[in-house]
């Protein structure tokens, strides 16, 4: 990774981390609730999303003041999926970057509330924050990501079939939409804010699901390969939990192939913006050689 | 209750669940997912939030084919709520309208994901549905009434100090989020698909806060008088859980006084509509008699 990848990473994760804060702490929400909200949302993490939302718009000519609700939305919705994961009844996990999970630290009931205050929040922070059409539409996409179709969908076939062989379909459609889907929704969203037309929106989402894969097969591999101290969680869990993955299924080293395959199509899809498109491409490269 | 008045409220119910089952079977939806959906938002109910979006609309010259995806986007949203305030980790209901919960019934990991589907999918309509910045604020307001600030702030109030006594400022303020909120969100919504200004949806904001704490109190009431057949579940939970409600608070006679006057207020509120309000004005003195 270039120095200047990596500092505008930063800038990102800054300005989104910056703002998050700042809303939860002036927002009007119950203190105590307000709190536990923020001890999952300021834990840390890549911040990916808001980097895909904010590095999108500004590629396609956006301003960035349009597109941070929308950044730091799409990073709320993320942390209140990890919160539900994490629950008893679902993924049973102790800890997430190496910090006790929500329910661990303040039980159950807040966990759950606090998750669905979570994903409520975005979509306030979104429609207050839209002044036209297009700012519409890209909370109309984040919610498809997000939602019944998306992300919950990929997450209730995961659950449904925990411990039983999946075929390489079924796993598909499981990261397609627990993985990638919001990811699409966030390269969508950031185009869309940038009043972008169908023709990008549409590359930049053929740009977010092939980096999706990419995303998820590198999720595999570091289960089985990856520092658990690095990871900030126990490694080993697909295999404990006899879970099917790109690992299982195909092997490591034809694994990372197939990660290093999807990640070329990605790339492909920036073929037009030259110059302009270098952080969308780095980060393509980042999400396939990273450690954690 | 005139017969109009309960034929109104019928073709609004029956308009609403006629096409919330259509999309939740035409959706796209993992099947059996949309299953778990649909048996809790088809187990009944007075479908009152949606009548308060069409008939808000209506009244304010809007077209019910504008205000209709807001109107099941509400009762999804009340229905998601419904879900996990069940949950073992918060209320622990077996029973809700004469059925079992939906965790009862299919364990509580896909209760929780389909309460997650059921609040994006409200947002997913809604956004789906958006036309132009009056729609795109109309799915503002339910987002403020549901979120952080609004519903989920009383339901989390009300977790937090459970068992406890508290005083009537703050009962007060679990009542005002955790029941008027979406009653309030429904009305605003309403008006703004139809294009009203502020000072009608100031107005019409005013009418749902008096009945939404109408109806919270004949909720209360009920509780320690109504009739557990006709209500579909047990009555003295609150007596149970050591609840302080309107009825422990000033005893059932004040409690029923203080519903009046409430509805007085609310009904104040309508004085300049004439008789184009008939609906609402009906809809007010139905929530204060209500058996059920």
């Amino acid at each position: 990774m270039t120095d200047k990848f990596l500092k505008q990473l930063n800038e990102y994760s800054s300005l989104t981390e910056e703002k998050m804060a700042e809303y939860l702490d002036n927002s009007g929400i119950p203190e105590d609730l307000s709190e536990v909200m923020k001890y999952s949302v300021m834990a840390g993490g890549k911040r990916l999303r808001p980097a895909l939302v904010l590095s999108c718009s500004s590629l396609l000519g956006g301003k960035i003041e349009d597109a941070i609700p929308f950044a730091y939305a799409m990073e709320f919705i993320h942390t209140y999926s990890l919160i539900h994961d994490d629950l008893p009844a679902l993924d049973n996990d102790d800890y997430r970057r190496g910090k006790l999970t929500s329910h661990k630290k303040f039980g159950e009931d807040k966990a759950i509330l606090a998750g669905d205050a979570l994903i409520s929040f975005a979509f306030e922070i979104m429609l207050e924050a839209c002044k036209n059409m297009n700012q519409t539409k890209a909370a109309m996409f984040i919610s498809q990501a997000a939602g019944a179709r998306g992300m919950v969908a990929g997450q209730w076939v995961d659950v449904k079939l925990n411990g039983q062989f999946v075929d390489e379909k079924t796993m598909e459609y499981i990261h397609l939409n627990k993985t990638a889907a919001l990811i699409i929704g966030a390269l969508k969203a950031g185009a869309s804010c940038a009043n972008a037309g169908e023709k990008d929106i549409e590359k930049m989402s053929a740009f977010g699901r092939e980096i999706g894969y990419t995303f998820q097969i590198i999720d595999d591999i570091l289960d089985v390969v990856g520092d658990s101290a690095e990871l900030g969680k126990a490694t080993g869990s697909d295999e404990a939990n006899n879970k099917t993955t790109y690992v299982t299924l195909f092997g490591l080293e034809n694994a990372k192939k197939e990660a290093e395959r999807h990640t070329e199509i990605a790339l492909e899809q920036l073929s037009e913006y030259g110059e302009n498109a270098w952080f969308l491409r780095e980060l393509a490269k980042y999400l396939l050689n990273r450690k954690k």
